[in-house]
């Protein structure tokens, strides 16, 4: 049996799209967006708040100030949308192999008696750049380059928040691709490949 | 064609063997200990000080002082070992696809004009504690690990030293792989797989 695969990524390193392909090919489900909606109806929050507020932490945001300052008996609306995301997940993962992308899934996944496999996609800030703008239709490359760099620190302070992990250092992770340098399409290859020799090296035990 | 691959690693991770078991699956040239031997001729040093030399420093060696010091008047001898390593790299790689372990090769092939993989392969410590205990015998946990520790230092400053990188920066490699979990055996099908696809896809274009 596959293993759960989690996908943290770099905004703009295509990692959300590597993932759609991975579940596609092994024939597993994907999760991205479905875990937005569960969680929404899990914690009673917006859909939008939960997509702007479930990865991403802006230090200067109220709400970061209010989990920063939150003791064991005062849980902030961005643990709430947390641990409402963390149960989601939990409970995709146990149904069976599947690609959860990003939500600190690996952290969450670590400990747990579930065979999984946590793969990081990255890539440098020109595949990055070009690819935001090919899909956002953005012109000005600096200011591409502004929002990327805003994702990724708003990533890495909620990951490190969350977890009190470093967000990309290595050792979190099983596979780490460059999609720059790799490509798409190579990346799932190697997946692909990775995940079906560690279900077989799995079945032989 | 297949490109150059390199193959960085944690001490004990098995990254020598990765390599080797690499190498072999694809019928291409290994380079470890060849590399040694033809520093040896072209710097004029014993192999045993290349061995220990060309990837490790002890900060409180003095041929680490002397680099440290070194102008563009003057080389130390560890700097003419890295010179001579690196042109033996180059001529290696120049040769055709081939696997080469360590010795910052990762950054001597970066800029040059010849394909190249550049992978990573690491290990948490308990699984590198078991293999280099199994290798070289020893048998107190504690001194295995300084001794990995200390590897990993003396590899880090070289590498920092030489190249003005930090080893294990995620971005330095297309392909960063757990040994420790994945296991030897998928290690190889996975860079195997990448390189494959890579080199179908180079072909193609």
């Amino acid at each position: 049996m596959y293993p759960v695969i989690t996908i943290s990524r770099e905004f703009g390193s295509g990692g959300h799209s590597i993932g759609e392909k991975v579940a596609k090919e092994l024939n597993i489900p994907f999760y991205d967006g479905e875990i937005v909606n569960r969680v929404a109806i899990e914690s009673g929050y917006a859909k939008e708040l939960i997509e702007e507020q479930g990865e991403h932490t802006n230090v200067s945001d109220k709400w970061f100030s209010i989990s920063s300052a939150s003791t064991m008996y005062f849980q902030s609306p961005q643990d709430e949308i947390f641990l409402a995301q963390r149960n989601v997940i939990l409970d995709c993962a146990a149904k069976g192999p599947c690609v959860i992308v990003g939500r600190c899934s690996d952290y969450i996944l670590k400990n747990e008696d579930i065979p999984a496999i946590h793969v990081l996609i990255h890539a440098d800030m020109p595949h990055r750049i070009k690819r935001v703008s090919e899909r956002y239709g953005e012109i000005e490359d600096i200011s591409v380059k502004k929002r990327i760099q805003k994702k990724d620190k708003q990533r890495r302070t909620y990951y490190r928040y969350y977890t009190d992990q470093h967000w990309g250092d290595y050792e979190n992770y099983d596979l780490a691709l460059d999609s720059g340098t790799l490509g798409e399409n190579i990346c799932v290859a190697c997946i692909c490949e990775t995940v079906k020799h560690y279900a077989m090296e799995q079945e032989g035990k």
